[in-house]
């Protein structure tokens, strides 16, 4: 194998693209801006050691504790709990949520052998116990993992007489009823708010 | 911008993988095995050092004069002209073709101002001149850029005696009539072969 057959071999090992896309990316790469390929190449070296998970609420960070953590500014008293470190990025990107975030790690999946004892459920149940939550908002998929995962977590939050809520499941904004699925329109029947 | 976002940002200027792909394969790097992500990023740095273009037919190559041009057992009289060296690997891929390659490095595009002055055709004609080569098959899509480069090197070879032909258009093997485009069909009929 040659230089480009073993990055073809490599790219095509990334989820999403396959043997025909990273031939192309190769071909591509090997005529772009050499420095553009050293700040990539080097960019990947160091990725690993420049970003941890930060102690206090497991997203990835290059700061322990991470800039929400550590914001001062943030209602300290709301705790969002998602599944994974992406989910903490996509709800900053919205800019709807100011309070603080708690990464699971997963969601259980008895099929794929996740229980509970693989999420980070004693430093959630510690946080929220530590006095200065009062409210903790389940933010997991709307799929069969995560309404297990929110049911469990209700569970065990009950003893915590804190309040315990979850994002609103329904027709998305600019959807069609048409088009919904039968799952999804039940939900948002359920869920019918007061005008 | 942390390290992860820098990632992303590199990323997502490569061809075909937007913000939301770039995310996701930088999360997926930031879990993946640490061993994978250091030979990345070697491949990437060394890519452009390691492969060269070789000097006799234009195609990327680890050794110059590459594999096929110093590769005495596959047919000298045979000269296949392409416009990328890609098209050079994905002809060798197929198989069927046994003789030398010639790169053109592009395809001839007046409205995005590339001239056949451009293009690698003094090399072609000094290699189809020195004698051996006996047949030129030109290998350009069949689209109108390939077309007009087809049309152009058919002109430029007429004084050397040597005989051109083009690779056949028509029907895909495996293709239905009924979804062919007319200009397919229409030159299906015209490039109709005898049983």
């Amino acid at each position: 194998m040659n230089a480009l057959e073993e990055l073809i071999d490599s790219l095509s090992r990334l989820p999403g693209i396959g043997k025909k896309s990273a031939t192309r990316l190769a071909y591509h790469l090997l005529q772009a801006d050499s420095s553009f390929l050293q700040r990539l190449s080097l960019e990947l070296a160091t990725l690993q050691e420049r970003i941890v998970k930060c102690s206090e609420c497991g997203a990835y960070t290059e700061d322990d504790p991470c800039h929400i953590c550590s914001n001062n500014l943030r209602d300290r008293t709301l705790l969002c709990v998602v599944a994974t470190p992406q989910d903490v990025q996509t709800i900053e990107a919205a800019g709807e949520y100011c309070g603080l975030f708690h990464v699971l790690g997963g969601l259980i999946a008895p099929l794929e052998g996740i229980g509970p004892e693989k999420l980070s459920l004693e430093k959630l149940l510690c946080r929220v116990k530590s006095g200065e939550i009062s409210e903790v908002i389940i933010a997991t998929n709307p799929t069969v993992e995560g309404d297990t995962t929110a049911l469990y977590l209700n569970r065990i939050l009950e003893s915590t007489n804190v309040k315990v809520t979850r994002l609103a499941s329904g027709l998305p904004v600019g959807g069609d009823l048409e088009y919904a699925d039968k799952l999804t329109l039940s939900r948002s029947f359920r869920g019918r708010v007061k005008f």
